[in-house]
């Protein structure tokens, strides 16, 4: 089912970082660019998220800035 | 000045689209894929953003997500 | 396929205000209760969201803020 | 005092979840939905929040994304 | 009732610009330091916002940057 | 490099409480006020804060609430 958020960038997880509510999700986006995402440890449970799944990273146009 | 925020992509604005409040900046990152940024007209007119600007687009880790 | 996102709220689209970039989308979730989303024009228009849509309501955790 | 938040549903919290930084507080709101929320063990602490609880659950416009 | 919210600065309304769907509310917080909010043209109207009333600036925690 | 991001207070960090995945940081940004910034671990290692730091905290207008 299609999202309203603009920015889906497909990859590879590289790393899973958990702490007791927050985990850390590295992301191999390709072109040597990587994304940091945190999210909860439930989350990252539910999703099983681990080392070389192939996800899709979601941002919200609201929330990304521009640097000139 | 470093900044915090962890996912820091550099590319080339493709598009200013202004509205009386907000305005929307799409920006070109390569590899066939593109950002969309909600930023306010006043931002937007500060930094005098036009097509073909070299900027980066900035993204929070908090705010990134994860579709499986 | 599964989202990282922890708060799905099924509703039903009441009403879509569009402006020059942005867009106000009204979700009746049942219960008296509505959610007010905004969204780019863009993301409206490309999920062609209008009155008696359908839809489900997506807050990533970190958004959820709590008045005692 | 009234907020510009559009989007406030009333509920009680289930469970509170602290970690060294961050706390998860999941809060019924009834109609077999629940709201998770990640805020500062700080600010969980400040507020007291505990099962039990009666809550206001807050969510801003601009973080609300809609899948249709 | 006490919010989860641990950035609250009081202030007073300087300017209050409306567009078709979002406003943007410029708040003066002393020191010679102003916030730009934007919210919904919806919330501005609900809240009656104009220049000279007395507010509190609200930011959630994990909306604040650094940059050293 | 300009910041399309409209909020920029400069302050003092006067603590930083370091958890397994996020960080919290606390700034003095005078007149008796203090901002709190929830970023990840990994960030506040990047940047090497520590009490004493020269900072400026940065905040989207999208994030900015307003109460009245």
């Amino acid at each position: 089912m299609p999202l309203s958020v603009r920015n889906q960038i497909p990859g590879t997880v590289k790393e899973v970082k958990l702490g007791a509510v927050m985990a850390e999700i590295i992301v191999d986006v390709g072109g040597g660019n990587q994304f940091v995402s945190a999210i909860t440890k439930d989350a990252a449970e539910d999703l099983s998220l681990k080392a070389g799944d192939q996800v899709t990273v979601l941002v919200k146009s609201t929330s990304v800035m521009i640097q000139k």
